[in-house]
């Protein structure tokens, strides 16, 4: 059924598979007046392509980004932006054998199962490829934050066992190293175990941490769409995810009440703030106007030169090497898609919070 | 805006307030000629209800539940099924003091950024009574799922620092302690560290293990509505819930490829199986016939006797003791919750499967 | 399926038979702060409900509207609103043959070939009864259309052969007689054919008219959301509606374009006007800021007492009688029903178009 | 906001401007499985496409569609389709002065006051040809109705006061002549007074009437999903369109219920029939099995060269003469229009229809 379509009133819908003629995604209710232009969604394709760091697919693809509606005159018009990207490496490769066999940890099973047969050209459609129009769609949804002056900042916080140090942060760091971490030092450590992965043929898993600056109190739409409830959803549908946290997480079920609350309190300025943010800055599914903060845990890529052992679409057990093309990690890449969900995510909830309170609506009349 | 709808083909519509005139739920998108009578439901709403431990409020009401309408000679007729239960025990009690406080750990402080003001006595919709509708909707939603062959079995997995052996796991325990633990031992431990916690006036934590049993391969919408994404959604719109997890979940960061990957195998019965199942029973965002596994933490209950720092809605810095009938802990009374927003959320994801194949739509017309 | 909701952002949910507890509707999605109280409700109730005239049913309801939920200290708080008007006057009837016949212009065989069986006392959920809950809901539609100086207003324009003289056109009228004629010598007129249709055992149909002003332009959203699309949908949902066509309507089709264009016009005054209105005030799927109008073409009541020819649930050929309490026109009373769907379809385009441009969302966060 | 959206299940998302660089449409929750090829598509814009007939506009397009996802090895995947058409004959025309300028009967007034602006070349996003996007979608709708044995057959029933008449209705004429009238003689008699209009400088409006065969009974969604409300809006979302009719249509409105009311009756051979089908196939919003009827008005083009009167966006009396390339009738052309936009709908309803009973469901499970 129609699940590639994400939002609802900042509507997108992706389509697009891994060697297919081309990926896209078709944004419905973008509102007219915003400047853009293609550099604006180019330059997030960019840090999400293929083949930028000796951890990262081979693949050579420009992903060149055509806007082919719903901008006149360098603005949006109002009416629907159609994005495409051009898939222009897809290897002549046999797939004869992959066709057959269900490779392990990868949707190959579930999807014959769901549909009766799959597009196995490269994962077909459950191909992290598909990310391409999620992240050009995502471009555009930044763009409407930057003029709210809202921002987003997603980074490596793992990679397998090592984390960075928060006393080592260094936001610059998430552009300078290959890894997206925030600390050179663990940055140079994950880099080594990188390396012995790869040596072993082997893949590894880590997290991703996300912050958001400047959203406004009162964003989310309770009870059932909160903005942590949203917000999870969007970034488990990112392929690869195996859990997602707010602020204290999973610690917070181990603390006690007197130790979670984040009280309130007033500076001598007369500002409202909190003493801490176990609640990573939402309270009741709504934004509180104090950070977001979530963390988002991913599965090593499953798509491993180790040799495996699996069941072919014949039912019977065989052993599987995977050919290809693979990333013994895939989260450096994956930290421009977190960006890119949650910018989608928060621009639908944005938007859904102008309608609140009939004074907000009276004025926009006016 | 419109956030107390969830589903899309099993839509359901939830409303009232914590000492409101009554909450309820309509149904809209039940399959007529499903055998329903008040009980069905009743048995799960008592499941939930006030007064039923010494670890919960001592709020005394009956939550009966009404079938109003779309139910005709004991079956659903396919047409909205409106299902409501009053509120009997609103006690009056002076709101005055609290109407100006933002309590903190709770919604007090976003609902009143987000709409100007709010129904403040006891915590309005943003109470956890709005759980009632839930739960009487899931009662629902689980009678279809017993036709489909699907059982849901939700528990405490721990409480504060307090986790259950799994050598122990007894799931009748799950109804006779009244901290629903599948664990005997682990039950009397907790219960030990509440009453701990009840003295010193605060609340504790824990976290809430939900397995699904029976459910086919096939389920779930790839891309954007994942299972796992929607499953994500339904149980982070539950109050209190901070982070959720599927199969390995945050511990498969620091896996290898070679080690978390699920290897296929086909038994001597000629039955294809996994290995493993760190999948957690959904691969790709699509059931894999194998058990769905997640585990959702809860932060400790907010409102604690003890005394803490706060803001009024003057800006003026106050102590605070919220007065009340408070849980020392939600987890044992949310585990039925936990399975009606899954249950809510499975059945609107096979009905949409249904539609995934022309094959099987042909074989519906015949 | 889920067919009994209604709009995106101000989103209704309705429920409830002819002859079951009580009908009701849950709005989700109203804005906060907007004062609401029973008596808003009570009295477009009070102008569907039964037994006001010599041409509508008996039915003794009084139809009494309960707010439960969604209002505090006289405003809507922003959360769901739940409306629920008792059934008192179901009649301790024999429904059996009924219960095995296919009323001719009824919906009785097609509720059975969808869901297998109906709820076949007073017509179930295809009763005209069900319109009670979209009137309530309305009302609060039109609270917020008053806020942003919307007025809609619609009347009888002709029953059977008879329909109103423009010249003679009284907007005082349409409260004053029974039939909802703006035109008192046409409804004189109107009376007496109804009289001799009744003593006919037979029946009649009728076109109501109905004009919005103060509608400010921009309103509907192209292009499968065009505002006389979403409207026309409203309407055609109403029972027993068979036509719908807007300012020039059918009559277009034999005009050349040279006749049918509305040409603009600067008046003296500087103000843009029109010098003809055939688009109805929607050009394009959106409003131009002149009147909406639109005619609706009702037919007959098919409960006639005269006897007619039908099947039965066994297949066989028999006589029919309709007993019960027919109304031998039903458009009188269909007035406030057209006026509440159309309130409602504005109220969410009206939302909708807040988010057009995106200087219009710069304001509403300011 | 995000009108481009058609569908519920069988969800279509279309973009593109009439002097763009191309249109297309998303398709999402087309089922796994379908026999499909471009030429499927191409049939169809075939039908719709430009400069076919003396009476439509000479603008020189291919329209050749390609897919460019969700197809594998000639059989839909179950996930995304995308169709993509490109514009080749944009002419480089100087639209400065139109640019100024609110045409009679076109959007350009309504865009501006919605969007603040507008891409005014060739109408843009208003253009008719918009509606290439939907033919192409309508044609894979078309795909899964062959396979479920419903067809549709639209065409001309009047252009101007030229009325087929039924007793010579001949279906092979639709495609025999340029028309789309299914009766020769009233064809011949159309084209004369075609020819007059275009000497004149003018345009003329016309009816299209559309059948719907083999549909079974029970499609529909009461009570805001009435298959007669779903397919108005979806006919009323084809520009020009202002008025729609089913059955009996607005002479219903004249009619006795005893006349309208269409009678069971067994056949001989068992077979339940209407002795009428005042109803045009739809009871109480469900189909009854017997033919859909409705017939749909269109406004003349309002494009013409003959002399105007306007204002322009400086607030200024102007006159205009609209150069271009115009249809002085766009009734023809439409009637593709027409069945693409009755085949999307009924899909979408046929679907949900599936989830009506549960023992429908419980058969797909098996």
């Amino acid at each position: 059924m129609a699940g590639s379509s994400f939002g609802k009133l900042f509507k997108i819908s992706t389509w697009g598979e891994s060697h297919g003629e081309a990926l896209g995604v078709v944004i419905d209710g973008c509102p007219a007046g915003i400047p853009l232009h293609a550099k604006d969604i180019q330059q997030d394709l960019d840090r999400r392509k293929p083949g930028q760091s000796p951890f990262s697919t081979p693949r050579n693809e420009p992903d060149k980004v055509e806007i082919l509606s719903g901008v006149f005159e360098g603005k949006t018009t109002g009416t629907p932006i159609s994005l495409m990207v051009r898939n222009t490496n897809q290897r002549s490769y046999d797939y004869t054998e992959i066709s057959k066999l269900y490779r392990p940890g990868h949707a190959d099973y579930t999807y014959n199962m769901k549909y009766g047969f799959r597009d196995y050209r490269g994962g077909g459609r459950s191909s992290g490829r598909e990310t391409t129009a999620r992240v050009a769609a995502g471009a555009v949804a930044k763009k409407i934050l930057q003029e709210l002056g809202v921002q987003i900042m997603a980074y490596t916080l793992s990679i397998g066992p090592i984390s960075i140090d928060k006393d080592h942060f260094d936001p610059k760091e998430i552009y300078a190293n290959f890894l997206g971490m925030p600390d050179p030092i663990a940055a140079k450590e994950a880099a080594a175990f990188l390396e012995d992965q790869k040596k072993k043929d082997d893949s590894t898993g880590g997290v991703i941490e996300c912050q958001v600056h400047g959203l406004p109190a009162g964003i989310g739409e309770p009870v059932f769409e909160k903005l942590d409830a949203v917000l999870a959803r969007a970034l488990f549908s990112i392929g690869a995810v195996k859990g997602v946290e707010f602020g204290a997480g999973f610690a917070a079920s181990t603390m006690s009440g007197s130790e979670n609350n984040d009280f309130f309190h007033m500076t001598k300025e007369g500002k409202l703030t909190k003493l801490t943010n176990h609640a990573g800055g939402i309270m009741g599914g709504i934004s509180d106007g104090f950070p977001i903060e979530c963390r988002i845990a991913f599965k090593p890529t499953p798509s491993i030169y180790a040799p495996q052992k699996t069941v072919n679409t014949d039912g019977e057990n065989v052993d599987i090497q995977v050919e290809g093309r693979h990333d013994p990690i895939i989260v450096p890449r994956a930290v421009i898609v977190v960006e890119s969900m949650v910018a989608l995510t928060l621009v639908d909830y944005l938007f859904q919070n102008v309608l609140s309170r009939m004074e907000t609506i009276k004025k926009a009349f006016k």
